[in-house]
């Protein structure tokens, strides 16, 4: 990739409000001119730059939990491991369908398992589990490897605002340490710009040293309203230009703007069941203020010319 | 200031131990060697990097309960900020002796006070007034800005790590939005390599903009174990350096060490009551541990040529 191109986006608007913004903010002289150390980026992970049908990180928990339940058969009996060591993905598709309706009767279990799988891990522990994940797990229905499925073209996007001297973060509800590991091959971004979902980690004393200790208690919730303030609590400074692609992004593209500064707002839109997957469930009202405040809208299907590299 | 000396500190154990350690890690092909992207250095702030007697933030504090007091006259008969208005710092001391005797009557008041100094502020009126503050505001005794209040020795290190590809970080119990406004002049850290405590944000959405409005909540007390664990939650790597001076230090320091994996851990000792100030109050702890383990203590009076710049 040259760095220096946006040559998978097609000719369109998107390519073009990318290339506007770029050139305004980076020509010296100019009053929309923002020198290179406030050219902050922000991005959503999961289905912004990457697939998120099924969410990459579930396949990683799924995987933890059949390890639990073979090394403890109580917990066959119990869900989430029920689930997960019969592989009834109608139970978890139905406890998310019945949460988006506002019965969270399926809530309990499924959080408290989310926060027991590696409840007790050291950081460095999680952190190799996570690297063998990768190494080896692949997409169900796309046919390729987890590690594989990032965006070409916000890949290339990526790399595009780094050479006009942007610096790069991603801001995801996903999980930060298990973004941490693979964020790095796939995105080229290291891990100390990667803002995410945490569990509290525990300091254990131990002699000259310790270890930090993976927690069954969520930190940090990084979604919606938090994205904003956890951009804030990291960077100190708001971005210029955002990336999302659902209603969980909204706070952090609203936050972006702050005239009479520049600011792009990209939101990916999801409507390639050909090359990827078509829907908007979780991104209505993002798309419909997308529509009534000029974020640009990122077709996939007529704006990327490939999905995957 | 060259970035590659150490001129302001006296030949002896310290100067020694920072450039053998430096040495050791920077040489490629010796088992030591440690690529530059993991040459994570990590300090401490008040009484590290520059004095902490009295508390520079606590300046800052006082000046906004003296203006909310102008502004409010009911607050006049309320602690703290009767104590402010009347320059009382017997009450101030006071407190903060009977906090450390296990009384905690004044404690309530105190924390009350500092919360909401600047509830309702964005985050950008927060910074502006910081601004402000460092400006003109100077130190009692030292007779100088609080902005010339850093460490020069200590600056000196900083670029002297950074000219052998080290990234420097503050990990502080005072405030990470006070600490930015001046990290940058003073240490040449910028605003995203600040790790303190920090009040709640609260997001205000506003048409397609927003901001974030300081919450009279903590969010984080950056000190004692949650040092490491904010530095794992920023960073995503341990540290090979760390910098301190104070029990609050402890767990960031240990953190620091993880054998076989070379590491240097400081602990600055305020012992120069001609050019400084000479206690080691809160400090006791660490001091004891720095021995035991060999930690390498900085004597401000026998190692620094010059205290000030």
């Amino acid at each position: 990739m040259s760095g220096n191109s946006l040559a998978s986006w097609n000719d369109g608007t998107s390519k073009q409000s990318i290339l506007d913004f770029v050139a305004r903010v980076t020509t010296t002289g100019v009053p929309d001119f923002v020198p290179p150390a406030d050219r902050i980026a922000v991005f959503d992970n999961d289905g912004t730059l990457w697939c998120e049908q099924p969410v990459i990180q579930l396949a990683h928990v799924l995987q933890r939990w059949e390890e639990m339940a073979q090394q403890d058969p109580a917990l066959r009996n119990q869900q989430p491991w029920k689930a997960a060591v019969e592989k009834d993905w109608t139970w978890f598709r139905t406890a998310i369908t019945k949460h988006y309706g506002g019965d969270e009767s399926d809530m309990p279990a499924l959080s408290k398992g989310v926060l027991a799988a590696f409840e007790g891990l050291t950081t460095e522990e999680f952190a190799a589990r996570v690297a063998a994940f990768f190494r080896t797990c692949a997409h169900p229905s796309l046919k390729r490897l987890y590690r594989d499925c990032g965006f070409a073209p916000m890949v290339e996007l990526l790399r595009f605002l780094e050479a006009h001297g942007f610096t790069n973060y991603i801001v995801s509800g996903g999980g930060r340490d298990f973004i941490r590991q693979i964020a790095g091959d796939i995105y080229g971004i290291p891990q100390e710009r990667i803002v995410g979902t945490s569990t509290s980690l525990a300091f254990r004393e131990q002699g000259d040293g310790g270890d930090l200790l993976h927690q069954a208690r969520l930190d940090v919730f990084d979604d919606g309203a938090a994205k904003p303030a956890r951009i804030w609590g990291r960077i100190g400074k708001r971005p210029i230009l955002a990336a999302g692609n659902s209603n969980g992004d909204i706070p952090m593209l609203q936050f972006t703007n702050k005239p009479p500064r520049q600011a792009l707002r990209l939101l990916v839109l999801h409507d390639d069941a050909a090359r990827e997957f078509a829907y908007t469930s979780g991104a209505e009202k993002a798309l419909a203020l997308a529509k009534q405040y000029g974020w640009t809208v990122v077709s996939m299907k007529n704006e990327w010319k490939t999905v995957f590299a």
